[in-house]
């Protein structure tokens, strides 16, 4: 985990929310992203929709000195052409020596040869944050053989015990997300039944939630939360604003616009009225 | 042709659109589509709207064993990097190997010569179908020296006798978009009168649709539907939901929007109560 | 500067923009991009809904020849991967030796080595416009270290130097994004204050602005317009057109929807209506 962020603690993540969204609507963190080839211009609009500054340098190069100034860092899998899986080594050495929390999305790990060894590889230099869907976090606690793709085919407690084993190993907070996203440090355990199914009937709903924590992960440097908190209020706030732009549209082309407008008007009001989170120790 | 699909036959396409709508909304079919850097999410969201599950696997190492688990397969050579030519090779090694139906999309061939050499290299591998405007299919019967770009310059009509050659020298289904879509096994000939301009007016409104007939040609396998069936569905309901995407729309912004509510809420009844085909012998 | 492009003279930019418009919207100049990953999707969309016709073409052996039949180019370097690298050498080749006009975009240059001396080493063959934001520009003419980003820490009339520099330098129109745009070709110093802040809250904002200078740069060889006019007119008409489409929308997310619409709808009437609009020799 990075320096930049202190130990976790027991907290109500509804009350964690207003400071970090505070800072990252003024102070827009750099927020630095080598994604997939399929999300990368939705996942820009979540960022800046958000008010957060997104940049997605991902060749050999550059991404170590951009990782270097970033605020933060998300690494997402789901297209590792070569160029981009050197750059994401590179991005993480940056991230590493500044000590930028950084994000690891290992997109359809499992049946998959290349992304699955290189996530396996990649999780060893202990990012802040782990997120994926039930069947991704088993695979990379190599608990299972993986799924079909990145459909989520297991519920996220079936990963309860792969995320904690996870977090344990590389001191990672880990985000299983699905119907109930599961959010673990190891030590506390955070359930978060927000959000809605039109999430998953548009491309980037998981992938762009990736992001927003890298971004909020981002601004606790500043504000001194823990990445647990971090973590949580990301995922509260995205699926909070996801809820109110369901109830703006009248499909998945719709509600991924109306997604990007709730996330530039979504406050802590809407997020305090809204919250369905309960959380425990491990 | 794929072995999962059967020989076609007399049909009425609207009536064939009902049992593969339904097994794509149920079945979600795994659709694995390499394709171009343009199009990659509206593809993708096209595909999710629709009920299927896209997944872009276009690296090297990778697109052979998927596609070997895929329901059906898109082969787009609208941006053909070094690396997605080697994934598309090995993508249909794998699709060929597994019975999995593929689709050819010969973007913008004629005039640019990588693309071009590309596309009747993997034509030989004799994909279910070939999908492209009036010039790529002129230009990959080698009857034409090919358009501009992704231009339609010639119509479908003109494309009639190049697109017969194919199919019977390929074995495949060749679907030629534009005003009338004209589509032929080389036995019979289906002429669908749908669609809407403001598809010319989005990016991907062509592309998209080689993913839809994709998707269709994947559950044509569970449902027993002839690949003609599936590609001439597909067309059909693609071009249904088009044309009611345009009643909601005020501009190619909004109509892109509205496609992929409509391809979601679109029924068999909205199908039959549109269609406009014809269907003659060769 | 391109030889299809008459030198400029002094004008009334609201009633240049009428004829390029029509031009565009009649001939749709084919508009070729060499641009990032993250905005292919949003500019191939912007120049279908103004009426030009887009293309990708951006992989080595055939970007040289596709610049030949174009009629406007644009090199975007927000992601320049290797192969893109070769890419945009080969068809400003192309460019050169057919006359046909290129905007050369320095996206983020500055603190990143390889775009950086990537952009100076292109900006010696004499593209017919430079557009970016104040931090980039100066970088470009080496009057500052560049900014964190794609984001402007600099206002534009900060760059206005360093614009009159690199427009004496290369012979090229350079274009200042910012609240208000500043663009001069070192004889005339044009200021729009047209456009939105909501431009700045999605992704491409300024680097589809960039291909709706080459597409009309393309248009200009027809009409015997002067770059700048052809410059001036893009920005303005676009600026415009944002203004438009902020009034229909909710947020970021529905502003881009609108602002496609708009492009599509906007008339040189409007343009003259709300152009804010001013010229002074240099």
């Amino acid at each position: 985990m990075s320096d930049r962020l202190r130990p976790s603690s027991t907290l109500s993540i509804a009350e964690e929310v207003a400071p970090l969204l505070q800072q990252v609507r003024t102070a827009s963190p750099l927020t630095h992203c080598i994604t997939n080839a399929v999300v990368t211009g939705f996942t820009a609009n979540v960022l800046l929709a958000l008010g957060a500054a997104p940049a997605m340098v991902d060749i050999e190069g550059e991404s170590c000195v951009f990782a270097g100034i970033a605020a933060g860092l998300l690494v997402n899998l789901g297209t590792p052409a070569p160029e981009q899986r050197l750059a994401a080594r590179e991005a993480i050495d940056g991230a590493t020596a500044s000590g930028t929390p950084w994000v690891l999305d290992p997109v359809a790990i499992g049946a998959l040869p290349i992304r699955t060894a290189l996530a396996h590889e990649l999780v060893e230099r202990r990012p802040a944050a782990i997120r994926g869907n039930a069947s991704e976090i088993l695979a990379l606690a190599q608990m299972s053989a993986g799924g079909r793709g990145v459909d989520a085919t297991d519920s996220t407690d079936a990963a309860a015990e792969a995320a904690a084993s996870l977090a344990e190993r590389f001191g990672s907070v880990v985000a299983v997300s699905g119907p109930v996203d599961l959010i673990t440090d190891g030590e506390h355990v955070i359930r978060i039944a927000n959000g809605h199914e039109l999430l998953t009937r548009i491309t980037g709903g998981g992938c762009a939630l990736g992001a927003v924590m890298a971004a909020f992960l981002g601004a606790a440097g500043d504000t001194g939360t823990s990445a647990l908190s971090a973590v949580a209020s990301a995922s509260l706030f995205y699926t909070v604003a996801a809820e109110r732009a369901a109830q703006r549209s009248a499909g998945p082309g719709s509600f991924a616009v109306a997604l990007l407008d709730a996330l530039a008007d979504t406050t802590v009001e809407h997020v305090t009225a809204a919250a369905r989170v309960e959380m425990h120790a491990a």
